[in-house]
């Protein structure tokens, strides 16, 4: 490999500026679902907040319910989270945990700890976190109670992030990553291959 | 025991009435904290939206401050938390954020998960968590790395209530507490004394 690193093209550029555009989307229609009734936001609501045009959501995500199952759904994060042999899942899905918060600043499975209690947002999300997540971990097990196994397992992996990214525990910040994942890992692989 | 329950006394009724006015107070306050900054609530605003006037609070309460103190302590409740023996602290832990769940509807600990990560009430939270629930459990943890295991094993109960009382996983939901204790104890336990 080289080690001289090319200046990005203008296309580079531009891929950048559309991947920050379509985050900015995502986390105003993010902001506003968390504080207004889905029926009650309008696509002008989440392109002013963005500071882009309407025309562009429909350019990037299609229409309105398209962007907001989009920012409901834990589907493409669920790919990368499960995405090990079972035998290595437990230390795979803390990495994946953990890393998500440490180098991009977020964990999009932690969303559903943001769930509401009432009303159809919440509702939604629960229901795609149990079809996308732990049903679909419940598949991967064998033996008995799979999908209790796989909620708890699951459940292992939110507490990790609540108290690293949320309650942000010192003694976890000044640990590295290979210490958190061999402690952590066998709490979860537990749940999955007893 | 007598099978005949005799109709609440005037002065049962008055402590009851007490109560519920106590916990719609801070139940207000809570509302307040979690949108607005502290500094800018007012006592006013927090006895209108529990239904009360503003000298029943300070009667209740002492002052803003004190009440807010109260809002953002874990002291109660890690009490609560932390009353067993250090070889079964384990088992406790894990049916006392479920009894929480399940017969009070709330689980004072999982105020943590929603820490605002911004601003002063977050940081007070943390704090607060810190001192009162992690490293008060590390006190009495023996062995290497207690800061460590605490906020590991604080953090395995912390997923535990966002899978049942957030996600409410459906398996988790359906099984017996003494089921859920015999399942989750354990992983709890392996930080406590490993």
């Amino acid at each position: 490999m080289s080690a001289v690193r090319t200046p990005p093209t203008a296309s580079t550029s531009a891929r950048r500026d559309a991947e920050a555009t379509k985050a900015a989307i995502l986390r105003s229609a993010r902001y506003l679902l968390a504080r207004h009734a889905h029926a009650d936001i309008t696509l002008k609501a989440v392109a002013e907040r963005a500071g882009v045009s309407p025309p562009l959501i429909l350019k990037y995500f299609g229409n309105k319910d398209a962007l907001f199952a989009r920012v409901m759904s834990f589907e493409a994060d669920a790919e990368a989270l499960l995405d090990a042999p079972l035998h290595e899942l437990g230390r795979h899905m803390v990495r994946h945990v953990l890393e998500s918060q440490s180098e991009r600043g977020a964990d999009p499975l932690l969303r559903i700890a943001f769930a509401p209690l009432h009303g159809e947002q919440g509702d939604i999300l629960r229901a795609n976190f149990r079809a996308q997540v732990t049903e679909r971990l419940a598949e991967r097990l064998t033996g008995p109670d799979t999908g209790l196994r796989a909620e708890l397992a699951v459940g292992t992996l939110l507490g990790l992030g609540v108290m690293y990214g949320i309650a942000r525990g010192p003694h976890m910040r000044a640990s590295t990553l290979d210490t958190l994942v061999e402690r952590y890992a066998p709490v979860v692989q537990a749940q999955l291959t007893p």
